[in-house]
């Protein structure tokens, strides 16, 4: 059994790696050339890790930990258009390095080439995975559009919040865990708790990314916080303020938004902490980290096997600043 | 055993349907929309015709119809988004109607639902049938990308605009057909030849295409011709065209495709009629189209079985123009 660096790093290694053919460089360079800024690679190991779980790593484990990372690689690509980013991860983003039309179908390549790993497992686990993965890719489609609706909205509820983020974010974790314990050989009740200790481990982390995007340490986050609330982007943070403001600061709150002043950040900060949404959002972390972890205290396996994952819980959701 | 006309009734009535959920209105009322614009369904139809070249209908014929459909249409709404296509059959694109971040997701969420499909067909041979469909998927996007290329591109010799209509429209034909013949139980022989009859069936109506495009009656084609000639079009008879042109003559249409004059459409037929290409692309369809009958003459199966096909490809390419 790895521990979560192990397996990172190994996964790391094997997926670095041409995936492309050399037929149509026009089309395939620009797809390789968006795998090769990087990333955490958090998806793919969840499912290594998931699989671990209950015993060795499966030999398709690879292959599904290779269609995991090309289907959130081909999200993001296709994000990055709709959102009109000019970078990611400090470099650019394929729409801006080789136009729109190419990023479109670079994109394109990538979840055929992601169902292409997929056919690589044995016949046995085929229909159940591709189920898993055709309805998850469903649903992270619907919270990107449900996304890019609510940021036209004036109102959005923390319940449609929570739903949104669910879809586009934490049902791709909760998938690449549940898969990764099909192929380990889960039962289904220990795969409920991994697809739940997933979902729930991501609403924590979104929970996590929007705090530290408004109250982050500069020099510990890497960027400058506030870019969230200079975008008027919905966020927890934002939508709970709007809940719970009095009238006053509510007013004070959308004319800073329609308004943009130099010192909109400092003031949105000040109307947030005054509506005591900063407490309120790392207690909402945490009781969303303990469910999480309540799921992987359930499965029904010794606890040392589970050291892998709550080592990675960790990780992503930091439970102490 | 059902003729030609009869299988596509039948096909348009069962695909007639509701292929997405209600959950994310917003998502999906586009692609429904995109689906009930209508078409010929040729694809669908011809993996169905495939499969009763072989034997009576398997149930998961009409699962892998839907997906090739879906897949079909999938490149469509992707297509005319990188075309900038205002219209299509008449009607708005996806991206014209509902904007392009929509309708990029709405392709998308498309092919996860045409692999949703696939993953009903019974697990004897759905990793065959996975394994074709994803390379042609693979293929589709390569010739879209080199469609683009070659728009952009002064010279794309003869061989080269070949190699881009094979991939970009020949290979889903010759797939649709491979895929229903695996369904029918058929050889591997009989799927090859089924596979080259529908890759040469493919390019020669994109051949009749770009002629009926150019010399076209109106009153039969539907439309004004000319269309190409006025975007400057790569098509296989201009291709031709400059490859055997005299020096003034090529000179000459170098000179109307960038002056664009407005005699331009019909100073280029005369040119193209100098140059003989509209004979020669007469000869060169019925040179592909011979090509593909011979692979379908060569099927082991007795030839009665083989005329809704032999109707198909006589719909799809008329050879008395």
């Amino acid at each position: 059994m790895y521990s979560f660096e192990a397996l990172a790093k190994e996964f790391s290694g094997r997926f670095n790696t041409k995936h492309f053919p050399s037929t149509v460089p026009q089309l395939y360079e620009p797809a390789e050339y968006f795998l090769s800024i990087g990333g955490k690679r958090i998806r793919p190991v969840m499912c290594l890790m998931a699989n671990e779980l209950f015993g060795s790593l499966h030999p398709d484990a690879w292959h599904v930990a290779n269609a995991i990372e090309l289907f959130h690689n081909f999200t993001l690509i296709h994000d990055d258009i709709m959102d009109k980013a000019p970078l990611r991860r400090g470099v650019q983003t394929v729409h801006t390095k080789y136009g729109e039309p190419t990023a479109v179908l670079a994109g394109d390549v990538m979840i055929v080439v992601a169902y292409e790993y997929l056919n690589k497992i044995g016949s046995g686990n085929l229909q159940k995975i591709l189920s898993i993965f055709n309805r998850t890719a469903r649903e992270v489609c619907e919270g990107q559009q449900l996304d890019m609706e609510f940021e036209k909205q004036q109102q959005v509820s923390m319940n449609e919040y929570v739903h949104m983020i669910t879809l586009k974010t934490s049902v791709l974790l909760a998938a690449s865990l549940q898969m990764g314990g099909i192929l380990g050989g889960s039962s289904e009740g220990n795969q409920e708790h991994l697809h739940a200790f997933g979902k729930n481990l991501g609403i924590a982390f979104q929970i996590q990314d929007d705090y530290l995007d408004a109250f982050g340490d500069p020099e510990k986050f890497g960027k400058q916080p506030g870019g969230d609330i200079r975008m008027n982007k919905k966020t927890f943070l934002l939508i709970r303020a709007l809940e719970t403001a009095t009238d006053t600061q509510r007013k004070e709150l959308v004319r800073l938004m329609k308004d943009n002043p130099e010192d909109k950040v400092q003031r949105t900060l000040g109307l947030f902490r005054e509506c005591g949404v900063d407490e309120w959002s790392k207690d909402l972390k945490d009781k969303y980290m303990e469910k999480a972890l309540q799921h992987l205290d359930d499965i029904a396996v010794i606890s040392t096997r589970k050291k892998p994952l709550r080592e990675l819980a960790d990780f992503l959701v930091q439970r102490d600043y």
